[in-house]
């Protein structure tokens, strides 16, 4: 970790194991932007209990999983800071102190707050609960009490990072100039379909390969995938361009995708064939991280207590945020010369 | 403090001097409730600012006047604990767990809110801020991180008792049997009107007598106050029913009530004299607070020390009552043996 560069900030929430989505939307590319930013990759338990805090030990459990998957796919606990975001009580006092500069209104009008209630309508019913809204708030929170700078996000999360910008210049504006305006850095990730051919592989969708698959369980679930439905038999020339399987060639073998379409166009390439070479190209691909995965699924301990030290550490960055928000907000005493 | 006594919270938002109204309203009971009470008195900074982000100034200068004022009625530092709640970070933990268990709509039903909101339509416009709407939240956090039983109210803070109460039970059914569920002690004050005749006596309404008022304010005070305006001369009859000098006798000097209302009612009492002798009857009953103010007046580095002692005393309480809830919600990561 190198003070000098400039702070980023992401994680997620563990709500599950991750898997290839999570793989090609954003952990590839924390891999490589480790080695040029001080990076703080935070668990986000606290927001997950946002829409599960009917199962607070679902997301206990997927603590050490998620760490694990991070660090399997590369990420260095010298290079990175992993940070539990329950263990920072200056998250939450930020999120309180936040709270007076946002509107109801204008958290009801973000695009992804709308979109994201509409999908959680199963579990909100009529009203949506006061934490669920006010997760743009949080994760306000979570950017500015670690000072990152930058704050990787897909398109869709875009307005989240806009709604964190207005409020630093709202708490500036009024307290001072002592929070920094973190900018979205729009990652130019692939997205990757569902094996069901949903748009989203998802962690409850039943459509996903996890990282920590074996290798038969991935075979399996390829199989199982779905292709151009008009391809009945071996030889049906088949439309690579509506093929979830096609999609996914494209990422695991893109320099022989032209011969896979060819084959598959032509019909020289039968989908059992073709669905049983990409399963072969995902366990390669899988094969050193699940053997680094297997390899820290023996060290559960030693993970708990890195977690806790870099949380750590990571609150002596949180804390002097708090410190200077006190400050700008007159939310300081005096207790004798120069103390708190 | 004895701990064996029930626990009771109540306290102030420091946005001003706190005045009669606030004397008859709850800082007497207060004082008659220090002797069977474990009482937390709290100085409700962070809450002050949900309707005060913009002018955190006044907040931070009032937090050691509503500290006097309560001391000079006689809160005995010795019975009370006194608190400052920006220096509680548990609070605000609190606040944000409690925040997945409320409903947006629940909250605007909530009917003190829908009233404190429909005040406050000048500061807030079209729409109201987050943390305004969050305040009832907030105080089920205040209350039941310290562990109160016994809440103090009004009649027209029932609503929030009651919310506190709701809350208390969906988080126990979720987390297990952590929280005490408090109940509202209803007060028996007397509410005193405004000198101007309006219902409240309001901090910044500029009708208000202030208990760090001088002799000479008050009598001048009192002497502009409004009484029966078909009385215009000292020897027309008035109607002590509606004249609100005359709640203030009944305040000042229920054994002489009697006669001043016949005195008034008869046309011998002229209005002038009759507020000189209240002015007299307020100063004499004033006296004493003033005295013992004028010397706290001397002792402020003192009280800054005992308020951050005491809320380091409190803050025992509220770290227990965190760990209670971080166990429950599973949020504990186990570090070691018998950690964290």
């Amino acid at each position: 970790m190198n003070p000098a560069q400039p702070k980023l900030l992401t994680g997620d929430r563990p709500t599950g194991r991750l898997h290839l989505g999570h793989f090609f939307g954003s952990l590839q590319s924390r891999v490589h932007l480790q080695d040029q930013h001080h990076s703080f990759i935070l668990i986000a338990d606290v927001q997950a209990l946002t829409d599960n805090f009917h199962h607070p030990e679902k997301v206990s459990q997927n603590v050490l999983e998620v760490l694990k998957d991070n660090l399997a796919v590369g990420l260095s606990p010298e290079k990175c800071t992993f940070v539990l975001q329950s263990q920072v009580p200056e998250i939450a006092e930020l999120t309180v102190f936040f709270s007076n500069l946002v509107t109801v209104s204008r958290l009801q009008q973000n695009p992804t707050v709308r979109h994201e209630i509409r999908q959680k309508q199963a579990l909100f019913g009529e009203s949506v609960t006061y934490g669920f809204l006010g997760y743009p708030i949080s994760q306000a929170a979570d950017i500015t009490v670690f000072q990152a700078e930058v704050v990787p996000v897909g398109e869709d999360q875009l307005p989240i990072i806009e709604q964190t910008r207005e409020l630093v210049r709202t708490f500036n504006r009024h307290y001072g100039e002592v929070l920094k305006e973190p900018r979205a850095l729009l990652s130019s990730h692939s997205r990757i379909k569902g094996l069901d051919g949903q748009q989203k592989m998802g962690k409850s969708l039943g459509n996903a390969i996890f990282l920590a698959d074996s290798s038969a369980d991935t075979e399996k679930k390829v199989m199982q995938a779905v292709t151009d439905p008009h391809k009945i038999r071996k030889n049906d020339p088949g439309r690579p361009d509506i093929c979830t399987v096609y999609t996914y060639h494209a990422l695991f073998q893109p320099d022989h995708l032209q011969t896979v379409y060819q084959e598959c166009n032509s019909g020289t390439r039968g989908c059992v064939m073709c669905k049983r070479e990409l399963a072969a190209c995902i366990n390669a691909a899988l094969q050193p991280i699940r053997e680094h995965r297997s390899q820290l699924d023996e060290q559960e301990s030693t993970l708990i207590e890195m977690l806790l030290d870099h949380t750590e550490v990571a609150r002596s960055t949180s804390r002097e945020t708090l410190k200077a928000t006190r400050k700008g907000m007159h939310l300081l005493l005096p207790r004798g010369p120069g103390s708190i």
